[in-house]
């Protein structure tokens, strides 16, 4: 399997932490040296390891956006 | 590997459609009978495959909600 890189260019927002000390996080991150993306996934505490996940382009983000800002969000 | 069934409770919005038809979307999702999850990935057209993608809870996608309220957003 080829090797994937990645940098974290920005770290935007912690969503949860899980009892083993993973954290949910939207961060901006690089794949593979390209243009950085907006990413959802959870990341073990030293960010080395991480789960599946997905990234998200702005355009996508903007619609979550506005329809977050209509939906009642059960807690 | 055990098998996985779903069943999309509700489907709440598309996010974006690849040119192969498929397409991100923010979903209640049942995993395995159980209690649905806000969920978001990409599904085939009909629905029977997906891709890797989420799960997210009602806290998580509330502080979601908030940051992306609060961040610009570069389109």
């Amino acid at each position: 399997m080829a090797e994937v890189t990645f940098e974290i260019v920005k770290h935007i927002k912690i969503l949860s932490e899980s009892k083993k000390g993973w954290k949910k996080e939207l961060n901006l991150v690089s794949w593979n040296n390209n243009e950085p993306k907006y990413d959802i996934r959870e990341w073990s505490q030293d960010h080395t390891k991480m789960s599946k996940g997905i990234t998200i382009t702005p355009e996508e983000l903007k619609i979550l956006k506005d329809i977050l800002n209509e939906i009642e969000i059960k807690l």
